[in-house]
């Protein structure tokens, strides 16, 4: 039995109508991260755009700190807490990249971070969490699982919860990979990211909307795991019903504090086979010789499948992360 | 039976003492490479400092066009041949990145080239080279089989014979990299690099002479395949017994024409062994998410290896190349 007090934590069942960040909210998010973050390089591939009859950019978040876009958002959040947050510390649930992230930024930033974590994680992605210092502590495999140790943390502990993907903060914090990718190659017709939780689309779009209107965010999505895809055709967060792919950064649905923001800025959903993703990634390793994880090949693999709709045209393609298991090779 | 006639295609047994190429020849170098390659970029990583107590800076060659430095030496010789030489085209001998790096620099020259590999090359790398348009010839597996069919191929078609390591011109395309990295990373104390052939080493020695002489270049070299470090022991070009490393471009021998700079400008070569060159790739692999190959490896392993004398430095690493086998990783 799980009551209204629970939900509280997580989702606003009754999201007031927000209005979208400003312009300066994306702007002062640029500015905090300033330092806490890497300007991540754009790379260019002949061989790619000979492929797909487009000039593409990739913005490489592979080579982020800690792997991935996600040190972004988390590190956003985190300054952004009061000083008695920060000394209570924080507390998040992920067995992805978002644990890391939280993790390292704690680090950084010399606070507790507690990150809850599924028991069947695998043991890598524990020990890299560890790794940067933070506490893990283990729920069932079930989200319910997960949301309740978490909870149980929040009411011991009084750390402030964070969501991975469903935070305004974190949003903003995502925000500014497009922000620094508009400066670095003008003139975009299309920006591609993939979709799991939302949050990097959320912020992508806002940053298209108050700083290059000219260019359109397209959503990048597993053909069996295409929630955003159906959410935007019915106007309500639909869930997915199998999340059986590659792209294990995308398996989540969207939020009720993104979704609007995707609603609103956001008009196709790209969906790409399982093959396809597992192409897309090999390609981008052998070709360009840079590390992408099937999350990040989801937006590659829509540029390939789609050429017609990009031919000509100058497009940029957020590669969104490169953690992946070396001795566990989807080839 | 070989006879002098024979060699003189490929050394000279009698170099004439030959004066350092000069800043200008350097400076031209580079001019001519304009546009034909890329300006790789440099990456850094706090992992990486923080585990050797070094200032790193990586020169991303594993970032240049089809996937390795070679692109610039053989680039180069191209575009400083006569025309008459341009319309007989070129031959080298190669199973690695030269093959590529000449089928693919012939193809933007729109000239002719030979590329004769042993019949037991890896036919990932066989239809690498014909995927540039290069003519493939096969010959036996042992370095006169090679060198035997080379010489038929030029008395048949009078093409022009490019050395992958021991030709002025290849050398001299080979120092931009450095050349590059000295304004993208001022100041540095080190600058290392693998020695195979000993091409990119001699140019890489001769941009320190001219341009940065308050930078050291160090060699770094697999255990199993110490020829330039013995060589610098005895003042002569030393063979390989065998070459039985991981790090399939640094099995050659210093040539000729490169060992005289190499013996001038060159001090220290540092040797790792075969478990520290994997890992090194894999460590670079997972904490920087690029891939670079085994022969890249021994660059950054000498430096892990050798953390004391680096340490508080800054110290630069050319990554020479990250043509792998994904379906073969030593993992």
């Amino acid at each position: 039995m799980i009551g209204d007090d629970y939900f509280s934590y997580f989702v606003s069942t009754n999201p007031p109508q927000m209005s979208l960040p400003t312009k300066a909210d994306l702007l002062k998010a640029r500015s905090w991260l300033e330092g806490m973050v890497h300007h991540t390089p754009i790379l260019t591939s002949t061989s790619f755009n000979e492929l797909t009859g487009a000039s593409v950019f990739f913005k490489c978040e592979n080579l982020q700190r800690m792997g991935a876009y996600k040190m972004r958002g988390a590190s956003h959040a985190l300054t952004r807490l009061h000083h008695d947050e920060l000394e209570r510390g924080v507390v998040t649930h992920s067995s992805g990249n978002f644990a890391q992230a939280i993790a390292l930024a704690s680090k950084m930033k010399h606070i507790n971070a507690t990150i809850v974590m599924p028991e069947n994680s695998p043991a890598v992605k524990v020990e890299a969490v560890k790794g940067y210092g933070a506490e893990v502590v283990f729920s069932g495999n079930r989200p319910i699982d997960r949301e309740n140790k978490v909870r149980e943390i929040i009411d011991q502990s009084k750390k402030t919860f964070i969501h991975p993907s469903n935070d305004l903060q974190v949003i903003l914090g995502n925000s500014t990979s497009a922000q620094e990718l508009f400066e670095q190659a003008p003139g975009l017709s299309y920006l591609i990211v993939p979709v799991g939780g939302g949050g990097l689309l959320a912020g992508t779009a806002l940053a298209a909307h108050w700083f290059n209107p000219m260019t359109e965010v397209i959503a990048a999505e597993p053909e069996v795991a295409d929630d955003a895809f159906r959410s935007l055709q019915t106007g309500k967060i639909e869930m997915n019903e199998t999340a059986d792919t590659i792209a294990d950064g995308l398996r989540t649905n969207l939020g009720d504090i993104n979704f609007p923001i995707i609603k609103e800025l956001v008009h196709e959903v790209l969906v790409v086979s399982e093959k396809e993703i597992v192409d897309a990634m090999k390609w981008i390793w052998e070709r360009m010789k840079i590390i992408i994880e099937p999350s990040s090949a989801v937006a590659v693999a829509a540029v390939i499948r789609n050429k017609e709709k990009f031919k000509g045209k100058r497009v940029g393609i957020i590669l969104t992360g490169g953690n992946v298991d070396l001795a566990k090779l989807p080839w």
